[in-house]
């Protein structure tokens, strides 16, 4: 079929300077010049800029239509694409004519019609949000990073696998879970115990919404040697921080065959590979980011995709901190987790770019993850970046049965994930991933604080709008 | 990083003969020759195909290790990439060292040892099918469509739009929903009237899992012109039948400024892209499906591709049927919905390609669908497939808001759908789109009959193992 061309395409010269062309879109500003004429502006969110509509007096609607178009109404313009007078743009539309497709419902109450609102008032309207300059730079900019992240694991023969959103089982303990159930909540159904009688669940059990593909997608990796996933995980913490969503998405990669420090390697790469990708293709949205949220926008990226991030030990990273002299709020030594303070000095103040921690202390990291010969470590990692700490966490895991299952035992998990245990009992290969949260990759990327902004619809305590 | 070559590379001769390499995977047979060596095919995932190791009594574990290899067992062979004797590969590894990764925990109890089982019971070991031929070739058939769905929509310039898992409202009445919730099932707050207290529950509100991605898409597709979603949607139907899934994923783009053609010009087009790409890269996996699950796998796929779609009316089908002779089992007159016979009669017997049916009676289909000025039928579409009959089914949206509110009221969901309402108040636009359930594709593309067979981890009544 074809695909007419939009806006974006003809801001891109790829219609030559008089071709008779149409768009269709949404305004964003009119001017009426004395003269007897008036520039339109309108967008279609294929780029962050719209095309300068030209609309002289003599259109015969001039007077009836495009003297009252205002924010937001769609119209279908035709006319000559001719060089532009201005300097912002190299064309614009010379309209031969426009027809209104729709009008804003009073101009004077359009909820998105100033130029400026608060991010909290938009996230009331995020039905309408995306069509302001701020939220349709987001959306593009998530698209960017989205397709970038298939095509990285997909040029290196990684499948994607989905898992399961709907589990009968808490394996992690990595927090708070929903509830998924189709009882009827004011005749709950018990047994002889008095307890909840789950067999008459829609699942004959219990059942939770994930908050990890990991445990399953192993299975695919044990199989398929290089496997990824990517949907949404939950959590439902009562958080009301701007880090923390109800509903998120994740991105899980998983190799077999691989080591703790084949997956560092990976963590770079892949964060490179991403940062490039939205350089190259959002251009206009980061400057616009980079100008208006934060002024690090792009070059933080830029000093990532150009860095060699650093390898360190957990230990060597304790020794730093404890010997540098600065008065941290949290207190440290050799065993705790490190915090957001610590983490930041480390890859600011320490080193000044990104910073790869390895080989924890086991009794502060998840069951999972392989044991070293030190009986005091594991292989895991965090990606530490500079502007927001942690951004990435992953490991080698446990192969070996018999240390798998003394862990496994000592958190009674072994009853539910018997098929987690198969895994190592047939045929098991050193195997290594990590997860990024994409929303705060998302942050990242376009300095916005909140991660309720750099997604369509915030689910957070107390609200599932929209 | 350097990405290790893997077996599919090697058997497609990205390293030339006589190189020395090594590979790393899992046994799937081990044949020895009385004349004092084994062959040993050994699969990674990355093919449908293993590569075959020959290992001489000369290696110093021959005795002691590879003649204890069973099916399942994990090895690293290095050795020389030499021409193959046999007539099934050009290439074949002569191992030069072979190293037992992780053995087979008992092989005569191995759980998918056997080179024959069933479905059912496949299904009941969802951990470890992706290691056999059927349930790999399903996941890499799985992705190479996954990467192709995006492919398509990226290279048109769509913006991928995530719209919520959870969601507070039922707005399309589109079938049993599950129930999100934190709530204590022992001490189910209550008002005072009785009823349940769901200002209490995490988010203050009724939530569900959504039954489609639809309406929020249609927020961003009133803003950035083309969207699409991907992801997983619900329903909790009490269905035990082979084409039911409580958690499966759909594909729903949406188009600005589109018509009900534009529409069927897309949804021809998508199939036939996606149909292409899964032939060219997916050859083994389809030959082993039209070898073992159905002969016309790949013809009717490719004869897709090589089709035009017919585009026929819901009232020209109605006077087909009724004078085609045929007894059917649902009778039939104008005004009731098609039956799965009806559509493969007209798709498979009256036209013998892909049938687009459009503008079907506006009485059996969705509120949200566009009148045509006939006043009897709306600009509904589905697209029939021989073979399978609905594949996806679409619409041109309602726009005018009079007429939106009608059908909306009737239902008693304005209040609900405000911010829905918002979009046509506000600049509305003429737009489309359709939905795809991606189970059902895949069930096309491999013959598969059940949709438990073609997703990781089926969700479905009574169960939601691992």
């Amino acid at each position: 079929m074809d695909w007419p061309l939009q806006i974006s395409d003809y801001l891109a010269a790829k219609a030559p300077l008089g071709s008779q062309v149409s768009i269709r879109g949404w305004v964003r500003t009119r001017r009426d010049s004395k003269a007897g004429f008036s520039f339109i502006n309108v967008h279609d969110g294929s780029a962050f800029d719209g095309i300068q509509v030209v609309a002289d007096q003599s259109l015969p609607n001039y007077q009836d239509d495009v003297l009252k178009l205002s924010a937001g109404c769609s119209v279908e313009v035709s006319g000559e694409l001719v060089k532009s007078a201005g300097k912002e743009q190299a064309v614009e539309l010379q309209a031969q004519a426009i027809s209104v497709l729709g009008w804003v419902d009073d101009p004077e109450t359009y909820p998105v019609a100033k130029k400026r609102h608060s991010f909290e008032y938009l996230r009331t309207v995020a039905h309408l949000r995306p069509r302001t300059n701020t939220f349709g730079a987001v959306a593009r900019v998530r698209n960017s990073a989205y397709q970038a992240i298939h095509r990285y694991f997909s040029e290196r023969s990684f499948n994607w696998v989905n898992t399961p959103i709907i589990t009968a089982s808490d394996c992690e303990g990595a927090g708070e879970m929903f509830r998924v159930s189709t009882l009827d909540l004011l005749q709950v159904p018990r047994n002889d115990k008095g307890e909840i009688d789950f067999s008459r669940d829609f699942f004959a059990d219990e059942a939770f919404l994930t908050v990890s593909g990991q445990l399953n997608g192993e299975a695919f990796c044990t199989a398929l040697s290089r496997i990824y996933t990517f949907g949404p995980t939950f959590r439902a913490e009562n958080s009301h921080t701007s880090r923390h969503l109800a509903e998120f998405w994740m991105v899980e990669p998983e190799v077999a065959f691989a080591n703790l420090q084949d997956n560092a390697d990976m963590a770079e790469e892949f964060l490179q590979t991403i940062f490039k990708a939205v350089l190259n293709e959002c251009g206009d949205d980061m400057a616009f980011f980079a100008q208006h949220v934060n002024a690090d926008a792009i070059t933080r990226l830029q000093s990532i995709v150009d860095s060699e991030f650093v390898r360190m030990d957990y230990s060597e990273a304790i020794t730093i901190l404890e010997k540098c002299g600065k008065q941290f709020e949290f207190p440290l030594h050799w065993g705790v987790d490190l915090q957001s303070e610590h983490e930041r000095y480390l890859a600011e103040e320490h080193v000044g770019r990104p910073v790869i921690l390895m080989n924890y202390p086991k009794s502060i990291k998840a069951f999972y993850m392989r044991a070293n010969d030190d009986d005091k470590t594991c292989a895991a990692m965090d990606v530490l970046a500079p502007g927001i700490g942690e951004i990435i966490g992953g490991s080698q895991r446990e192969e070996r049965l018999d240390l798998l299952d003394e862990k496994m035992d000592a958190l009674g998990l072994k009853e539910d994930l018997w098929w987690y245990r198969d895994l190592r009992r047939y045929g098991t290969v050193p195997h290594a991933g990590f997860g990024l949260g994409f929303e705060r990759l998302l942050n990242y990327i376009t300095g916005l604080d909140n991660v309720r902004d750099v997604i369509p619809f915030p689910r957070v305590p107390g609200s599932a709008l929209f």
